[in-house]
């Protein structure tokens, strides 16, 4: 029984899921590439031998001959594509954001809870990074001890073309928020953000830090800078009552030369995290086999917590003061 | 098309076999199981979804529901069933060594180019590994000028049961006369072997370090310790005129507990050599396909080389002295 | 010329400025050990080879052989030593806090200005830090860009027995407050605090994160945690808009035993920061010899602003709102 | 009371002590510097606060204002200069070698012996860096089980000027030499080397790799590489039955910048070792002060063991083979 699935987007996202889904996932076939570019769909179905191509993403995701959707198209057609796809019974692997706004990730909670099963996956694959997974499994099996504080960094070399003022907060930093929620296993209570003075706040790519409050009693803090320039650079350091724990990246080769010892970091995320979407994609096309979601993977629910607690981001920052996060109680049909 | 494999061992090595063909080779289907144990053939057919098992090898290798075939019984059956594969002109991938002895390496190249066509690799799955592929790469791109000195390290914990004296030089080393070669692109030329005095030689995993001249004028240093007690660990050193290189393995955290800073060792390899498996399997199977070697993967040649090396070590470090390596130039049938 | 020193409490500080002033200082002599406890007084002068005792600090500083005086009493005696030295006409090495309270340091600073001359350092050894002092030269140098995030973290492995509440803010924080203005050469202008909720504030070893705003435009954050358990951990990086730069402790040796890669955390920062210390002293032994304060020392000056930071700390985290720091020109007395 | 010393040699060893003695170590006076070229002399006595200068050693070691030497004068000098100190009754911190020939060494040893007091120590530092302490503290303690074995790696940027074929193993190798034989506490009783074939052997700094056997059993592995062109690279692993421990060198700082995370090799062995011959010097001036040898100091038979073993390592490079060293006991008035 083979998973024909249809990828829509085709841009450095949706290639990735592309090659990963032909290459890497048996079961799976790549059936359609769609993108409002035939030239990039036909481009990305080449290299990967996808058996169609389409332009139009709501044709696509009613098509018989396609089972489950990988949604890697524009922020602001997310949650459109995915009611599409709950509507049309289709399991979904939507890239993060599941909206730009919370309001229509609540419109996606609502159809997914009256389809009565789950179809949402959402894509924040550093749930499956082996070394989230080895910090959680720390705190889980009580090396460290209660949490106190997390510490969390996120560092690109240079913002996105398309980047804007807040992006860091509304686009990149919503990685930190579902990956330390689900690690530290609790939701947000208030924000605060700051932001070096010297910068140009509507600059893209300018640095935020955030230091957030969780239910858990935690503190958890977020740098984000998308204009760090010295490498792609994640780390993370989660400190409980009786230890800490770094993530390490995997980096193959120490290298002397010219009176350095050196460790090389990648222009973008796609090493540091290849192995994550390999493991996520695998554990969604199980999750689209069987109609069990996966433990360990984010759905709509965590979806619209990542995109309140954005939301929450950019008042603080406006004003200068602490945000509070509204809480609300995770639905039971989201509790697996 | 669907490659259909037979798994020939289902032993600890044949089972991980199973798992990757099984789980992360789209193209393969896990056909048949094959162990003299038929328990041992069920639990690894059923944990994986084979489509059956076995008891015969020849009767496997034969069978017309089997494509290929991937050996991972016993050291000294190998070249006899490789040799059967190739006779039923079926492609193989042989569990590293090809043969005990030299000799019966001999006759597999015979057979394979008497065939006309290659049908063999051979599992020296370092040469997957992205630690050593940067090492090369770094060797090949000029960053390290000209190499000089390479220093292998091979730790286990505790050598295997089954072990007996020499089988640090039979057994283990391959894997570093085998990588050795393969990065720097050379064949040695001789090889003196050392044993702490304060050692029992014949017990089983006593520990032995060898130097090898190769006819590139590199050193290539080896120890070999399976009974290191503190973690399976793999390093190397690549020395260059200009700068070195280290392997980095793969470590997820770092921990902070109990007045240590620490980084984990698995017990045994496969953590470390998880990704080579899986890229070596791929790179078979795409061989399998087209019939064109992967131009990493060792061939039969490499497979005896590497045994021919090990010959000379017994020999080498039973008379304590230097043993010439027999040279001989790679037929023109092993170059691609 | 021999400069003949008096050592002004008897403690873990003051025996360790003792050792140093005696094995590590060409050029000085321990004249006297002055505790109020005469059996410590004793027993540090005698391991060190001091020339005599004392109980009496002030009757100490009066005395016609000694020529310079090092405080490491407690807190709330050192502006009222360092008063006397002043008037003494005795250059001091003063513990840090030079007081308490700001008010007390404001004190301190207007003696010895009417003093006309020099008198005063503070003992914050961490500008003598090598990897500080690296940390300093790469942003000066330009390597980093322009500074634009420093991220701090000081951890023991449990409160001292004599911290009560907010000494995180006000006796440990200190040295990052001080350190992080003299790497980045700026003042600070408003402070945040946090607390994770789940621990009780009045406990001694709370941890405590604080975020603050730069005259310069930089964000410095640093965690205060003094229930760390693990191991004494000072860390730091500066980040600036072409790169960033961690500090490295001074760390041995590596040890693999016990499925472990480690290396050991001291339980205190006596190996953390000996060198820090001797240099630290040195630099104050030419300042006692020539009369000129030694360029990255602190100054009185600095230990009131440092003073000044922690109260503003305090009001921050009793307010949960930025308290602002006020500003005030450096006086030309301090330019050094 | 005061220790006059004379510095005999103000090249750049000579001029490093003669800073260490004027700066860091109190009870010690720099007396004379004494150099064959009056300006280097003068350059050296001038930065370094020296009373006198002098040109001939013979005369400055028998100077009544001279109570110790340290010998830094070209290496055919040194036995020479020691034999006269000796006689002259005056404590002396030779440098490394004792002398460049075994028989040399003899007639120190056997001088001082009919002195009937020690007077040498010889400059092996290494002894006391820190890294080599805790190595050998964890051998003894037991962490690391019986020794196995020991692996060194001497590597510096380019070989200094007056460097000719064999001074890798005359030369450098000497530290090495000692310091396991120092860790292990054993002698050696033979010694192989090898030569990369691609370099020219009599070129000046051309990289050996030696593999020494001791009476304890354990095999010490030993690459001295003195064109290894990255930078100053001194490294050491000791391999027990129970774990291994590696050497850190000492690192301030990491630094992330142009896609890389790197840390700095110093272009020679001062930073590294910076500490060690401090150490080293304090510990000669309570040798001194006390006429009691300091324990981990090495000695005269220490320096002769050396030099024996650089000896048999020539002889066994220009052999191809396994060079016995003669054993010999300690004698009793060398063990302390």
């Amino acid at each position: 029984m083979t998973v024909r699935i249809a990828v829509i987007g085709a841009g450095i996202m949706g290639a990735d899921h592309a090659r990963i889904i032909a290459g890497d996932l048996p079961g799976a076939v790549l059936q359609v590439v769609c993108d409002a570019s035939p030239e990039r769909a036909r481009m990305v179905a080449e290299e990967c031998g996808a058996r169609d191509i389409a332009t139009d993403p709501l044709a696509t995701i009613a098509r018989s001959d396609v089972d489950a959707v990988l949604i890697a198209s524009p922020d602001e057609t997310h949650a459109a594509l995915t009611l599409a796809a709950i509507r049309a019974g289709k399991p979904v692997l939507c890239e993060k954001p599941l909206a730009p706004n919370s309001a229509d990730c609540l419109r996606v909670i609502e159809a997914e809870m009256r389809a009565g099963r789950p179809f949402v996956q959402v894509g924040f694959m550093r749930r499956f990074d082996p070394s989230y997974a080895e910090m959680k499994a720390l705190l889980d099996d009580g090396t460290l001890g209660r949490a106190v504080l997390m510490h969390n960094f996120h560092r690109n070399v240079s913002a996105p073309a398309n980047f804007t003022g807040l992006m860091a907060i509304t686009n990149s930093a919503p990685h930190e928020f579902d990956v330390a929620r689900f690690v530290l296993d609790t939701d947000y209570t208030s924000i605060s953000a700051f932001q070096p003075a010297g910068v140009d706040a509507s600059r893209a790519g300018a640095p935020v830090f955030m230091v957030l409050e969780t239910a858990g009693g935690q503190l958890v803090n977020i740098e984000v800078n998308n204009t760090a320039a010295y490498g792609y650079d994640v780390r993370g350091e989660l400190v409980g009552e009786k230890g800490s724990v770094f993530l390490n990246a995997p980096v193959h080769a120490r290298i002397n030369v010219g009176l350095k010892s050196l460790e090389r970091y990648a222009p973008d995320w796609r090493p540091r995290f290849a192995e994550a979407y390999r493991l996520q994609n695998k554990a969604w096309l199980r999750f689209v086999e069987t109609g069990m979601p996966w433990p360990v993977a984010a759905n709509a629910w965590d979806g619209y917590r990542a995109t309140l607690t954005a939301e929450a981001g950019v008042k603080a920052l406006s004003n200068g003061a602490r945000a509070v996060i509204e809480r609300a109680e995770r639905p039971a049909f989201y509790r697996h």
